[in-house]
Order: structure tokens, then C-alpha cells, then sequence
């Protein structure tokens, strides 16, 4: 039987003979840890989300949160779910002994994560915001701060939440109007609305604390006058103690397409001008603040996506191998047997385009998590410095890559299953309306684009796309040496040319103040940029592929002929399709910038 | 206010400008029309969609039909819709004077159409599957059951569907296991199981009329063994009045993903020996039957997609217009106003996509549902024959092309609206659920990519692909008198040139019997395919357009310009890029064929 939450087989190939995790059990932060206290973690986390997760997500969807008397009304279900993976410890894998956390590499613990996210996407999203919330307070905040409001985080009693949007501003924080008055007792008195806040109000944990981005009454204009405060559901007293309720108030429910069983929140600060926050760090830093913290939730929006997508690979694998259906085209004799769908060659497409997707994608989403752990553990600060420039540079690929493909991978999963996909009695369609959140929040396609183009190429002299540059080539070298893989090698090589040329004249350009030009077909780029990194990710995993056959165990050969396959797929079939893309940009195409509103 | 039903002013630009409805005109079946009765009858349709349809689009898809006490039910809103539909005869639209319809080119029906598919695709699919069911009777039934079954239908007191789907077989109808045994009364018993039978039970009329796919006692195997059958929910006594119910049963009701409104049923035939058929035509020739009627379902599926997609176009464009976020990548100044979204770039590119798919996909339908009139209008049989080879290659690409383009279209729609898309608050997430189901209904992407490339180009040595192409080379030909044309022309010239050699190559090789080998890509040819023909009806409207900037009204200059950057942005943007899956079919390559099972 095929396993539909996560291949084993596969998260083995990436830790252990892609990504070395047993080489983070060198640094003295993952000292105590082995191949064996990883692999428990993820014995466990499977363990958990087949048990506790994967069982509610339909009846979750079936039942989204009801707005009952100003409050959010959830399935019995996720409580125990979410109580389940406080208790066997994921909300602190990374965090230190001393903690109370694993000490885990970032690495382990987005290995373990992603079966959850498999398993459930909706639940599973409560950890990850409290998660996020609860690193923000680490990074920023003061020590009272994190006594009373981290603390609790870590122990699982409170949960958090990001409040960013407004709804006359959506992806333009530069102008929010939430403000932030100072109150004599060094606190201040919060007011406004905040919209599509995820895990706004639910019954899950004893407090919500929301990490709200508003302006003091000083704020210069634009994104410079945002400030970072921690607005707590309840009060909480001096001793630890919840309190009286803060002026918060659910406004309201939004009610989604899919990813239903999270809870999203129309939220209102302040309506009587009691709502209570404390400012977290200096003044006007707030969304320096969060985006330093933006990596580690984009990476696991990504992965999120990727999740879904395996979800469905793996789902609609198991549907083509069981279903009959037809002959081949050169079978057409009827008295013959049906064959299983798995055997016409378009339902192998729709199956190794997935597989490319999704496999792709969760070797980048790991790759990055680890880099993450070189961020934190590399030996200088040098080297961390250098890490966290790649992972800069990386971070818009994470995020956009897999809510772009792997809701494409969900598409082609519903196409396997036919009439039966298009029904709720299956699966797959869930997936497909879950994942199509992943390309608008934490920042839109169109942002990263923006964010990759305009910024991040260009970071520090383009530093870390000459880093990136020097591990393609590197793959590229290794990848030499097996002659198999020339000609998966040569289109990578190829790309990474021609995306090398047209960035340095897209470079060029805004260097002369052209911007609006320059950035104009910036989607473009980003597609054809991610392309670029998971081709490379995939001739890595060839690489790795063929060391397997040749050294591993026999009974591996199948799962190392469908890595070679499925990187053959993607590097042949989808990477040299991208040139058109960069000529466009590389001709400084106006049609879209030229496009003018009357001529709609 | 944009026009978020169908633009007014795209419909008489595709039927005065592009496709010449008023030379119909001249044709006698329809000398009684021109122009102004036209422009009524599409007027009328308006009316009653705005009135009628568009008002329970999101109530019918929140609330699904419910199977109760062995029958499907539905919302109030949805007869008086169908009834208001029926009353103003736009079941009958195509039909003669004498058997009561208006005798309007298929053309007008299928633009008067148009209006209920965007503005409820789900309500408007009762009226289209009736129309498929009496267009078979009127085909192939004798004259009695024209009598008995026809004529109520086209007085809109009976509905149809079209029951070929089984548990087991689902495409592969070679494998159906319907039994019809002969009965002493020259009628038969049928005995079997149907599933998705869209319209297979519902209280919208006194009967239901299943046109049945089933096998004879002396069947040969296979699709050439497949019998027509009606099979009516209520058996019809002599005098015309509804009789008995057949033992007909709606076993239960699926539960889809989208296009809730219209009930998708399993139903069993036979259940207790009792289920009375009526053989239409001859022996064994049922499957040929249905598919000489698909031409005009698939357009009808093609034309459906296309106007989901064409709704979430003009609304998210309309949506656009009016919310500001955000200023030019440029224009950084916080303390200036927000732009509205339709002045970003990356917004202008969503939506010029969005308007290349969807008027590209409309002018294609309109073109096939034009062709239609010629097979039965023009003037000899040989015209007639020609323009019949010429629409039955185009139609897996009229089917296909729309559900596959104007779905992205959905997904681009949701995307400027960004999380406000994601919520049911908001219209375009249930076009993108309503369109996924378009790919699979009426013959599934994979299998349209069959028939084109193993069936269609093929057909009478090629004689339909050489049609179309002199139809290419005619509007290149026009186009070259147009400079500012070049750059789209040229694309296309190119396109076409490929596509012809590879398609040479491919049916060299099944002409030697290399059939798996040669389909294996099929996919690719379809979609590669497909884009040639959009870009070929983009180019055919841009002549149009430069024509209209030259001789028409100063205020359509803005229609004229955006239908030049809708089609430069096709042939320039997307042509182009079809050439690499070009050279993966003309490489023959087995990426996908030789995937085996055991390595996925």
C-alpha cells in the first residue's frame, strides 16, 4: 500500500544522503543528538499526526469555525490534536534543553512539522503561528516580556497570532492606521481593525497574543513608523495569572474556500479605547522586526504547500495503482483485461510532474531549513553571516515556488482520480482548495517578485547570488562526473547562464533609476529564478541518486531509478522551457507595463 | 461600471466585426433575421440571466441538492430560472419556425447562451443536457419516439441527460456492463449502473429523459458493441401523458467540489427487472451515435468553461479598478494617495492573461459554434462536409483549450483579489471550483489530446489540418498588411511551421505502428496545438481591431487598443514558449512512457 502522509523512503534520501543531517550532530548545539533521536522524532510525529491530525481534516473542512456571541467555536477534534503535539514537545523542538525544548536542528524539526502539515494543514497552522509569535517575543522582546507572554507560549498555555493586514491597505503596511498611544504606566492603548488575521480567536489555549504592527502618535510616515506591540487576548496579571479580558473584540469570521478549520479573523482593538499592548523592541522598528522573522514563517508557508501537494501526489499514486481502466493505445482488443491507470503514459505525466513538484520542492523546503541551523550553528559569524545572505536570497523561492507548483501538483492529482476527484468524497479536492491560499498569504507572488528582483539579487553587491552561483556549479561538477547526467546537467547550466545575463542587465537598469522597467516582468523572473533552484535541487538529488544505485542496497534501485526519472523530468522538460521568459525580460518587454487601464 | 456579466461591447465586436453574423443572414434558414433581431434575443438572454440566474449562483452552491426519500432536491430559486429560460424559447433557439424554435444560427444560441453560463453555470447545465438529449432523439430516434419524447422536451416539459459513465469503466465506455434484454413489445429491460449522471434526477420537469448507453444479448465486445437507448423516469402512455415510474432509481447524489446547483446522481437501471428501454437507431451503434452529437456538447462544455473564466475576469478587473493598495515600485513617497491596483504592472499582467485566455477562448467557441451553421447551412454538401471535417479537428481543442487556460484565468481572478478572493464573501472562488470541473467532463484532457493526435489530424489524409492551415496562412496573409502586425505574425508563422513538421513526423511513426510511442506526449501536442489555434483567432482579431482603430468610432479606440495588447501579449508572451514541448514530441521523447510503476 502507498503511504499518503509522507514517503518515508524519500524524507530518509533527504536527510541522510542529501542534506547530512547527521553531520549537524558535530555542532556542539546538536551534541546530543543521532540518526536515532531523529528518526524517533519523526517515528513519533508520524505517529501523532495519523492519529490525532490526519483524522479531522475532512470534518474540519465539513465544519468550519462558528462565530458564537463574539467568540470562535471549533470541532472537538483539534484541541486534542494540538494538545497531543504540545505535549510530545514540536512547539519547542529547536529550543534549547534549558528551555525546556529538543535542542533539535530547524532542520529535524520542519521534517518532523511537515507530517503534521500533510496531515492537516488547518491544524496544524495553530502551532506554526504561535510558533512564529512566540520567536518574535524571543528575538525582540524584553525580559518582562518574555516571562509573561513567551513563557507561557513555550509551555503551550498561550497561542499566538500576526496581526499585520488592515482591510483598506491589504499587502501596503506602509499604510496601516492602527495607533498606539502611550498610557502613563509605560504600556499603551491600541486602536483599530485588522483583517484575515489567522487563529484570531479560537478556544485552544488559556490566551491568544497577538503581535500587532500599529503606529505611535510620533510615527514618521511609510513603512518606517511601524511599530511592533504584544496585544494579549487576557491580561496577564503580575503573578503569571490570566486576567481580565482585553479590549479585543472578534469582529467577525471570514469564511474560505478551503483551510477552513483555521479560524480567520476580522479583529477590532480597541473599540473602548481599553485595549492594552506594550511595544516590543524600539519604536518605529516593528516591521524590521518582522521581517527578520519572515524567513522561518515563509519557509514554513512553503512547506505548507509543499505538504499538500505530497498529500495528493501520494493519494493519486495509490488511486492509479488501483484503479483499472482502458488499454494502451496499442491494445485495444476489449475481451482483454482493463489495466491500472498507473500505466498510460499521460496518467505517468500527470504522476512525475507531481512527483518533480513535490519532491522538488521538499528537498528546497529542507535545504532551507537547514541553512536556517547554519544560521544559528555555523562556527563564525562570518559563516553565519554568509548562510542567512543565501537564505535571504532563497527565502522568496521557499515561500512562492511550492504555492505555485504544488497547487499545480493538486490540480493534476484531482485529473488522476477524474469525476471522483471533483467530489468531496475524496480527498484531493481539499488539497486543491487548501493550497490556493499559499500564493496570497505571507506575501503574494507578485511581492516576492518584488522582494527577489528588487531586492534581494541585488543585496550586498549581489553577494548571495554569487553564493548561489558557486553551489550550482558545484552540483554542476559532481554531477560531471556520472556521464548518465549530462544531459540533465546541461540545460541547468544553460539557465543559470542565461538568468545570470539578464539579472545583471535587469541590475543595470535600476542602477540607471529605471524601476517601474526594470521590474515590470519581475513574476517572470521569479518563476524562472525558482525554476533555476529547483533544477539544481533536482540534479543534487540525481547526483545522490546515482551514489545510491551504485553503492546502496538492491532493493533501493527502483526508488533511486524514479529519483533519476523524475529529475529527468524537470530538468529536461521544464527548465529548458523557461528561456522565452528570460528573453522577455531581457528585451525589456513593456506589454504589460504599457497596458493601460481604459483599454480593459 | 465594468460589466461583469459579458462585455457588450466584446460580444458585437465577435459577432459584427470577427465572425460576420449578418452574412448569415443570407443564407435562407435564416433570411428572416438580421442584426436587430439578433441583437433582441441576446438582449432578452441578458435580462433573464441578470434576473433570473446570476441572483442564486452562490445560494445553489451553499446549498446542494439534498437526496431525500429517493429524490433529488433543489433550491425554489432554480425552476423559475429554468422556466423563465424556457418561456422565451432559448431551448429551441436553433429549431424551425414549425417545430416552434426561432431558427437563429447556432452562432446567436450559443452567444444568447453564453449570458446563462457566466451567470450561473450550474442552474444553465439542466437546459444544455436537455438540449443534448433531444438533439440525439432529433438525430437518430424514429418517429414515434420523437412523438412521445422529443416533442415534450422541446416543449420544455421534459428534461434529458446523457447516462454513459459506469463505476467501473468511467472513461473506458468499451468496458460498460449495462445489459438491455428484448422484450416481447419490441421494447427492452435494462439492467445496470450509471454514475455522474449530471441532471439524473431533480423536480425541474414532469420527466426525465436518460439517453442510455448500454450492450445487447448479441453484443461484440467493445465500443462496438454499445446500444442507444431512451430510457424515460416516467414511462409515457399513448396519449402523451406522463405514465408509470420505470424502474429507474436515483441510487444517491455526489457530492462535488463545485457546480453544486446541478445534481450529479448515480442512478440504477433495472433494480427490479422492470426498467423499460427504447432502442434508438440500430444495433451496436450507439457510441457512434454520441459522438456525432458531441461536436456541439463539447463546445458547449468549452464555451461553459470560457465564461466562468470570463466572470472572474470582468470581476476581478472591476475589483481592481476600485481598490487602492500600495504606489509604483517608483513612487515610494508614504504620504502620497495609494493607487488603485490596476495601475501595478504585476496586476496588469494578471489581468491581460486573464483577457487573452477568455476572449481568446470566446472567439474560438463563437468560430466553432459559427462552423456549426456552415455544416448545416451552406449551400452544397461538399461545403457542407468541409466545414464539418474542419469543426471535428477543432473540437478537442475548443473543448479543452477553455478549461484548461480560462481555470488559470479563475486562479489569476482570485489573485488580485487576494485574500478577500480566498473567502466565499466574494464570487471568483467558486468559478475556479465550478471550472476544475471542465477538464474532466465530456471527455477528459488526456482523452481529447487522443482523439486530436491519434484521430483528428489524420482524418482523410490530413485533409482538415490542410484546411486549417490555409485558414492560418489566409489571416497571416491579411495581418502582413498591417506593419505594427509583424511582431504578433510572426509567431505565429513559426508556431505553425512546427507544429506541421512535428505532426508530419508523429503520424510517420503510427504509420508504422509505433502508436504508443508517437502518443506517448500527446498532452503536449494538445495544448501546443491549441495555442497555435488561439493564436491564430488572436491574430484574426487584432486585424479586426486595426481596422476598426482605422475606420470605427473615436470612443472605441480604447476597445480597439486593448484587443492589440491582448493579443500581443498572446503571440508574443505565450506562442512562443510552446516550442520546447515541441521538441520533446519531435525527439520522441519516453521521459513519461518509460516511467514504470515500481519507481514511482
Amino acid at each position: 500500500m502507498t503511504d499518503t502522509l509522507l514517503d518515508s523512503r524519500n524524507l530518509a534520501f533527504e536527510l541522510y544522503e542529501v542534506l547530512d543531517a547527521e553531520g549537524l550532530t558535530q555542532r556542539p548545539r546538536f551534541a546530543d543528538h543521532n540518526r536515532e533521536t531523529f528518526d524517533a522524532a519523526i517515528g513519533t510525529a508520524r505517529t501523532i499526526a495519523d492519529k490525532y491530525f490526519a483524522p479531522h481534516n475532512r470534518k474540519s473542512d465539513e465544519n468550519e469555525p462558528k462565530y458564537v456571541d463574539g467568540a470562535a467555536e471549533l470541532i472537538p477534534e483539534i484541541k486534542p490534536a494540538v494538545d497531543a503535539f504540545l505535549e510530545a514537545g514540536f512547539l519547542n523542538a529547536t529550543r534549547t534543553f534549558e528551555q525546556g525544548g529538543m535542542q533539535m536542528p530547524n532542520l529535524l524539526s520542519q521534517a518532523c512539522f511537515a507530517h503534521f502539515q500533510s496531515a492537516n494543514a488547518a491544524t496544524s497552522s495553530y502551532a506554526m503561528l504561535t510558533m512564529g509569535a512566540a520567536n518574535l517575543i524571543e528575538a525582540f522582546g524584553n525580559d518582562e516580556q518574555k516571562q509573561r507572554f513567551l513563557q507561557p507560549m513555550i509551555e503551550g498555555r498561550f497561542f499566538g497570532t500576526m496581526a499585520l493586514t488592515e482591510p483598506h491597505a491589504g499587502s501596503s503596511l506602509s499604510d496601516i492606521r492602527t495607533k498606539a498611544e502611550p498610557a502613563e504606566d509605560g504600556s499603551y492603548r491600541l486602536k483599530g481593525n485588522k483583517v484575515y488575521i489567522s487563529g484570531g480567536d479560537h478556544p485552544l489555549s488559556d490566551n491568544i497574543v497577538h503581535m500587532v504592527l500599529a503606529k505611535l502618535p510620533d510615527a514618521p510616515p511609510g513603512v518606517k513608523g511601524i511599530s511592533l506591540f504584544i496585544v494579549p487576548k487576557f491580561l496577564v496579571n503580575d503573578d503569571g495569572s490570566v486576567g481580565a479580558r482585553n479590549d479585543v473584540a472578534l469582529a467577525g469570521l471570514f469564511h474560505k474556500m478551503g483551510w477552513r478549520g483555521t479560524t480567520s479573523t476580522a479583529l477590532n482593538f480597541g473599540e473602548k479605547g481599553e485595549c492594552v499592548g506594550y511595544l516590543v523592541g524600539k519604536p518605529h522598528q516593528g516591521l524590521s522586526y518582522m521581517f527578520q522573522m519572515m524567513n522561518e514563517a515563509r519557509i514554513g508557508v512553503g512547506m505548507g504547500a509543499t505538504m499538500l501537494g505530497y498529500a495528493g501526489y501520494l493519494y493519486s499514486l495509490e488511486y492509479a495503482r488501483d484503479r483499472p481502466q482502458g488499454r494502451l493505445p496499442d491494445g485495444k482488443d476489449p475481451s482483454s483485461a482493463q489495466v491500472a491507470i498507473v500505466e498510460h503514459t499521460d496518467i505517468k505525466r500527470l504522476l512525475l510532474t507531481q512527483k518533480a513538484y513535490v519532491e522538488g520542492a521538499f528537498d528546497l523546503g529542507l535545504y532551507a531549513a537547514r541553512l536556517f541551523d547554519d544560521t544559528e550553528t555555523l562556527e563564525t559569524e562570518e559563516q553565519r553571516r554568509t548562510a542567512l545572505e543565501l537564505l535571504d536570497l532563497l527565502t522568496p523561492i521557499v515561500k512562492s515556488w511550492p504555492s505555485e507548483f504544488c497547487l499545480k501538483a493538486n490540480e493534476h492529482a484531482i485529473q488522476i482520480l477524474g469525476g471522483a476527484g471533483y467530489t468531496r468524497e475524496y480527498p484531493v479536492e481539499q488539497y486543491y482548495r487548501d493550497n490556493r491560499l499559499n500564493p496570497i498569504h505571507e506575501g503574494t507572488h507578485g511581492i516576492q517578485s518584488l522582494d527577489l528582483l528588487g531586492r534581494k539579487v541585488a543585496m550586498n553587491n549581489g553577494a548571495a547570488l554569487k553564493q548561489l552561483s558557486s553551489l550550482i556549479q558545484a552540483t554542476c561538477a559532481r554531477a560531471s562526473e556520472y556521464d548518465s547526467l549530462n544531459a540533465l546537467r546541461e540545460p541547468l547550466e544553460k539557465l543559470h547562464a542565461h538568468i545570470g545575463k539578464v539579472t545583471m542587465a535587469l541590475l543595470g537598469d535600476m542602477g540607471q533609476g529605471k524601476i517601474n522597467q526594470a521590474l515590470a516582468n519581475s513574476a517572470l523572473y521569479l518563476n524562472t529564478f525558482g525554476h533555476m533552484v529547483i533544477g539544481w535541487r533536482w540534479l543534487e538529488q540525481a547526483v545522490c541518486a546515482e551514489r545510491g544505485l551504485a553503492n546502496g542496497k538492491a532493493s533501493d534501485a527502483d526508488f533511486y531509478r524514479g529519483k533519476l526519472q523524475a529529475a529527468r523530468f524537470f530538468l529536461t522538460w521544464e527548465v529548458p522551457a523557461c528561456h522565452h521568459a528570460l528573453s522577455i525580460l531581457e528585451n525589456r518587454d513593456d506589454t504589460c507595463l504599457e497596458m493601460q487601464n481604459d483599454w480593459f
